[in-house]
């Protein structure tokens, strides 16, 4: 049994963890944390009602550290990076659901978050969250990035083609669709149901800050320098899904066939990873930590089409996958 | 041509009123207020854009008056109170979206609003602008208490049969589910998408501020004393629309059709009230001034169920409607 | 491990049926059969790629009892009774999704299915599968009436006031809202997305199936004749959910708590049912097998309100708990 | 006044053509056909209750050309052709839905709808009832090819920069996101509620019907050869909308104001068509015949986003357009 600690608890990500580890036989959360609400678990998520016997609580590092082995930080970005080497000195695992670690250098942070990073000494060293890309890295170490729901949509389709050589890393379109959860729980006039609700828009053109994260990978994957990445999100009227539309360039005349030979073959044994021959839907991955790929050969272009669950595959089934691998247990542990 | 002022242009109804009123032939909207929002209307509301060459102003009710003939006020309760006055003084004719006119007495307005009412002399004397029941009233005032759009569904149905007395005023119980435009466009929590979208609930039980409204029109229609109205509003997941279910106990034993025969003989000459033999969505009345009826029969009671667009018959279309009484306008102008 | 046939495994009960097995490590999913569809489980549920190998088969009840110890008839009504006696004689173990076992006369279902019943003899005799009331009937037998989703979020808030004789049996008006998975797979003019979508109604006013067994039940619990129900399903836009707002006469003057005192007696021990002191939202109990049921009292009425998943607590969850009761799991076990 | 018949009066667009004509002061509706479905146009369409008396009816063309000077006809492709010729004999004027005199051959008809065109001979001389573009074409003539939804706001953004030559017409890329109403009234499982709520997919990746409709377009606005161009829709969870976000590649450096400009210039006496500042979302032009569009230049791409009401500027609003234009009406009548 692993003791557990969420930080930043009235949020989304929050609540589908909680809802997760509840299922899991090997974790006991033992704290909840806000600056703010302090009420019962059950009155904060009333989903949570007589299912976990937690108030929220606004707790030091060290109340954390004495009451949790493994602690996953939902706050925002720098409100995570100033308390995770705390509690890495006393000696807890923690998987950060922020964009804190996720970035190689302080300078690409400071680029597209426009604020001085708060630990900037561990850049480069904390392993980007995604097993089926990195459970290597992930594997006996104490802090993970957990990667970002754009990102995952985006990436897992598209570095088997990069690691291969099959397309350019430079010329890549990715339109994305995300459910409105995505954009958090805080009352804004863009997320009001009635502004939301029969309307898609694209959003943060240009100027989204996965966009860093997503070029990174890619960068990494066929080791070049960092690309350029066209990547457009848009706010779909659902509440959880993301579907990733990528158009990418071919270094030669492939079929479909080829294409989903390359995805399949790094796939293979990957279990929350399905290479599909239909056009997968978010709804196929609604509620689960599973992701759908798969891909078309159109004129000069590949595309692929991926689909998660936003929270889920994006988030928080991503987190405890981790929580797995870092702790030992059987990675699908919760998650099936 | 009349021109037209409207106060409080920020939220859903006064955007609905605007895009109606820009399709009537008679008017002209000259001035738009809010106290804190001054940009222009097409930026307050992108659905504008390029439609209304007027930015929002913060008006004094002099500078109103010198530009409006007629006023529909936007403003939230006691708000309208505090400057209606004044419009009326000028010599502006008023429709009043709020609640402060439709009550006939200042204790029972304190007692659900639990606020002193600003403008206590006119109660009881400013007519309910329902014109398919109070027409004669309407015509030749200068001041009309716009009806709740919860009333406006519930009380269509019902008076007709309160009039002939085939319905006990006693017992009757409304279950109403209505869009959350009819929650306003200032964030909150409980009106998120992604805390709205795919939920339906209860609120408000017992203590909804529509219930005396409900009540006083019932009593009115049948010269009784204030009934004990059971009035449950339920939080639906769409943007707009109201449906109401409302179980009435009949004095004696009818039959659906006689109670359709009341329903048509009351409403036969009522362009926006169709008595129908189906059971009405929401969204055959979606984005019209239009109301459908229909009543079954079941054991003891008699089940009437009735369907609006909370935002138009519920709010501006019923606005638009008495506007056009007030000034000699044919009265479906811009309407169908 | 228990062996499991799925009958009729097209639809959405059948799908939440199988996602919920698939965590339960007891179960083994060995047949899955349509007449018509004979096509991977992957295929005909985008959601099961890669999780389930399994087609599914047109099998003979033989063949089917000869693979699975317990059958989940998710068959249409008279179908399901036309196989189960067989399926019996073979000895599997059988939990009836359908409504032929749940009424306990003959007359009474072919009153309101206007069709003969198929197996009429074992009527009055099979448990009606709601463990929180019947569980000692459930244990120990073969044959499960496996309850309708309204009546189950219905009966549940209702029957602890009937068995303190706290209500009048005979003056029960259920005001029901159900998501649109209730309405099945089959492709039809009313289920369409943009006939449904942004668009709430009444149907089966006064004629709905599930009224008699709502009847029954509150006949059962407090020992009178069948009472007179007053039962109005609404279809809402949402896929999944059950809100029931019931209105009932209590026979003495009583406040909020002592009725909730009455449901929290009932229910201190049921994992399941959550009595609460918020208005419960479907989406509170969103894909999960729990009930939240509050009550207040407003006027001379007790207003009940309950929200369940209409696809797990209404239907495939409650199949598993019954399943768990008949082979000795844990009755939790799959559904937390 | 114009007398009017529509053909296949039981879908979507006709019935949001309906709704407009009968705010239309010059135009009455004197025959709607169906092949199948004759009851009256108030049970077709509960939202016409009481609004039209008319009811559908099987009619021959002769029957047609006798009630009507102005034919609208929703048939199915293939379908319209056949009837069209014999319409245009007796002297009417038809507005056609269908794609069937869209594409300049019958090659390319032939190749992408895989059957036979009835009227090979008229296709080229069709005029493409897009006003903005091909206005001149439209006044005077006596049939008018209306365009498809997903080409009218593919084509609008992106025609001004081909025309100045400012992006290459071989490298287009356009992601489409579509409310579900696109694809019809016909009861499919692809289109039900419980299938497209909560999800969002591509469909018809590189085979879509629409693309050699925008490619045609694109080549005449740069009278080139027929461009390769990627098309992606997506089926969205909203009624009606459709957004496109298109990725062109410019010839030259350029920024955002430049594109901003081009678009300005093109379309700044066109009343329907507004070139914004911000990312539209398809709910700011739900229900008119606008369209609005806007910019961003994102490293080597421009990327266009354009958002339209789908059943109207994509089809009923945008065919009331073309009925103006072809009897001498404002153009904007019925419209606003």
């Amino acid at each position: 049994m692993t003791t557990i600690a969420i930080l930043g608890a009235t949020g989304y990500t929050a609540l589908e963890l909680i809802k997760i580890l509840l299922r899991h036989p090997n974790a006991e959360i033992t704290a909840l944390t806000s600056r703010e609400d302090t009420r019962p678990a059950g009155q904060v998520h009333q989903s949570l009602s007589g299912r976990l016997n937690l108030s929220l609580e606004n707790l030091t590092p060290g109340e954390i550290a004495s009451r949790a082995e493994c602690v996953f930080s939902c706050l925002p970005h720098t409100a995570s990076a100033q308390i995770v080497p705390e509690l890495l000195q006393y000696g807890c695992k923690v998987v950060d659901f922020s964009a804190d670690y996720r970035l190689d250098s302080a300078e690409s942070f400071e680029k597209w978050y426009e604020v001085e990073h708060p630990d900037p000494q561990r850049l480069g060293k904390v392993p980007y969250g995604l097993p089926e890309l990195f459970r290597k890295d992930i594997i006996g170490t104490d802090l993970i990035a957990n990667p970002g729901c754009y990102p995952t949509s985006a990436i897992l389709p598209l570095v088997p083609l990069l690691e291969v050589g099959l397309i350019e890393p430079n010329d890549i379109i990715i339109d994305s669709k995300s459910g409105v959860s995505g954009a958090g729980r805080k009352p804004k006039l863009g997320t009001l149901y009635t502004e939301c609700n029969e309307s898609i828009s694209a959003y943060g053109v240009g100027t989204h800050r996965h966009t860093p994260e997503i070029a990174q990978i890619i960068a990494r994957s066929c080791k070049t320098q960092m690309p350029q990445v066209i990547f457009t999100p848009h706010l779909t009227p659902m509440d959880r899904g993301i579907l990733t539309t990528a158009y990418s360039k071919p270094v030669k005349n492939v079929s479909k066939d080829d294409v989903l030979d390359v995805l399949r073959k790094k796939y293979e044994n990957e279990y929350f990873v399905k290479v599909v021959e239909y056009l997968p839907a978010t709804k196929d991955v609604s509620g689960t930590n599973f992701v759908h790929i798969t891909a078309r050969v159109v004129g000069s272009r590949i595309i692929t089409v991926s689909a998660i669950d936003n929270l889920i595959k994006g988030a928080s089934g991503a987190a405890v996958q981790n929580f797995n691998l870092l702790f030992g247990y059987a990675e699908t542990t919760a998650l099936v």
